[in-house]
């Protein structure tokens, strides 16, 4: 439990995707008017106190800078307070985190958190992934590691260890797929074979094209309250019981060990203890798969099964719809997308969803606690918020 | 007050000026530094458990991205959660709000707040004033839109109204060089005459080079503990007892007025609110001077003086050493400097040494309740925090 409690009371993301019919403002809006409308005209507008922005390409890609006021401006929020948190791929979920710590504080009743990024105005070879190579000031920082790279190595390592086999990963994007292919939100909603992630072009040895996720536009929004006030907004309210986050060194080769990430294993260390709760609890999960590899360490940093044994733990099917844990049932960033500042956003939305029993084709029957994992850059960062059904 | 108790007990920063000597982590472990020495020892570093990064050019200057990490590493801060908050020339202070909601959710006991940035790498004609006009992604915002112009709006109405004098201007800009030449930490160290502002380079009219603050680089960190356990780290803590932010347009044609500030003035009257104050109980100010106008919008802003009188307030001495309200003891932005994501955390830390008797020759004597005015962008957001000593 945070503080004195804080709770979900609304969700709402508009569908990820190569977005040309929408701008910036325009994906904002809609998912906080998604949000709203999920509430049933239960929640006044202006209710919400204070906002919290997730957005985190301003800079880097669109030349741009950001404030608070770019939130507050499309949704006409003024003259209301709004923090733009910034924390690579995993600040969306930390922008939840900074959000509950100001309700628990009792300074406000009822914020917003919203987060979105504008991500395919640009041609590929200005993309994200084209620019990670010049992400650091420092001379000594290797050029061209982009994140496919960076993660590729934790493959290679526990490939080479006898951990894991390329067609693991593969099973992944496969299951991703599936999952993404019941969710009307998400980008890439065709399923696919282990034969076409193999076959599929190589981007970094061992990643393929379908190990990837894709370069997406979206925005995703929640409403969150003091939780003794969270029924008069609706009947299901989702209570946040945790929020870890760690950071871990920025470089590859400063790093202590490959084959697992230390970030994800604190934050997550840090999230069990505040909800009192142990992994075996969790029954529904949103994970971080920007590459098929990154779930797999998952589920060993978030200790769903020992270490190394990953591989087997997802040939069992745990982590299928209708396994012991299901992890990513609403397709991951593999399918879904993954338009950065938006993601760990869009994981609570789906959390929420799961846990109130509305997300439709690809409900977790029965799911009481769910967890969301958002990893930023190179696993230097990682977010871990855990919520429960009041 | 924020929730139980929210108080600063150390605070350190490094000389701000053009400090090619230093790169961007030299400088943030420099605050660092002096902010655990001023504790002379009574902070084990392993005490902070987690911090809030301030920083706002990363990706627009830099071509860089910056994540709660790019603190994490240099000051060996992993596993630690390290957050960065941006809201542009706001953003320290907002990072202090951020940090004092954490603690006063109960989550964290001890934790850290540190801005950087590294401005004057990059030739004048890439520099932050420059970049200005493209800093929108939105087709129909004004090209060409620099920061002395966005700030000399008011500055025509102010004096076109007769509520300003160009001299009057001229005057903040003398008592905030006479100020800084008794800081050692200060950029400019050297006193300027009416005469030698109103005869400088032309900015943008009215403003010249010397109503304007310098392009800079510095870092200023402060210490923030939960209040009852205040006293084992120092025998002066200074309570930190209201953060208020507010936002407006991002604008110039969608304000609603010119000769004052909406977001200043909201950010001022919900921090007035939660320390159960008024303007008359300030004894020291920061104020936000990024242009020698925007000191006088403060005064009237803030309430300590009426709409339409700065200008009258300013010659009758009040804002200076030994007046009623001295502002910017320190020198302002104007001369001590304005390394983006470092000045509101700069501004706490002058606050705090002025509480406690520490300012040396700019001592403002007796101070016991402190102010810092910090407004982000075409004052399209701001943060007004306020400190009193225990």
């Amino acid at each position: 439990m945070i503080g004195p409690g804080v709770s979900v009371v609304a969700a709402g993301m508009v569908r990820f995707g190569e977005r040309f019919d929408a701008g910036y403002d325009e994906l904002a809006l809609g998912a906080w008017r998604a949000a709203l409308e999920s509430a049933g005209g239960r929640i006044d507008p202006d209710r919400v106190q204070a906002a919290w922005l997730s957005t985190a390409l301003g800079g880097l890609i669109r030349r741009e800078a950001v404030t608070g006021a770019s939130l507050a401006d499309p949704l006409g929020l003024y003259p209301r307070p709004v923090t733009r948190v910034e924390n690579a791929c995993a600040g969306g979920s930390d922008a939840v985190r900074n959000a509950a710590f100001a309700v628990a504080s009792g300074v406000y009743d009822v914020v917003l958190v919203l987060g979105v990024e504008k991500m395919r105005d640009l041609p590929t070879r200005a993309s994200l992934i084209a620019q990670r190579g010049t992400m650091s000031h420092l001379w000594w920082h290797p050029r061209g590691a982009t994140s496919p790279y960076l993660f590729a190595q934790h493959a290679t390592v526990m490939i080479e260890e006898g951990n894991l086999t390329r067609e693991d990963m593969a099973l992944v994007s496969v299951k991703n797929h599936d999952h993404g292919a019941l969710n009307p939100n998400a980008f890439m909603r065709k399923p696919v074979t282990t034969d076409q992630v193999l076959g599929s072009a190589p981007v970094c040895e061992p990643l393929t094209v379908l190990d990837c996720c894709p370069t997406t536009d979206g925005a995703a929004a929640v409403v969150l309250c003091r939780s003794d006030i969270a029924s008069s907004f609706t009947d299901a309210p989702v209570e946040l019981i945790a929020s870890g986050l760690a950071t871990d060194t920025m470089y590859s080769h400063t790093k202590s060990a490959f084959g697992m990430q230390l970030a994800p294993t604190r934050a997550a260390a840090d999230a069990y203890r505040m909800a009192g709760i142990k992994p075996s609890d969790i029954d529904v999960a949103e994970l971080h798969d920007c590459f098929s590899v990154a779930e797999l360490l998952a589920y060993e940093d978030l200790g769903f099964c020992e270490r190394g044994k990953s591989g087997v733990w997802l040939r069992a099917g745990n982590a299928s719809l209708g396994g012991t844990l299901p992890c990513n049932p609403s397709g991951g960033l593999l399918s879904k997308g993954h338009p950065i500042g938006a993601t760990g956003v869009a994981q609570l939305c789906e959390i929420f969803w799961q846990l109130r029993g509305e997300a439709g084709e690809r409900q977790v029957e029965g799911a009481r606690i769910g967890l969301t994992h958002n990893v930023g850059g190179n696993g230097q960062v990682c977010c871990v918020n855990i919520a429960r059904l009041s």
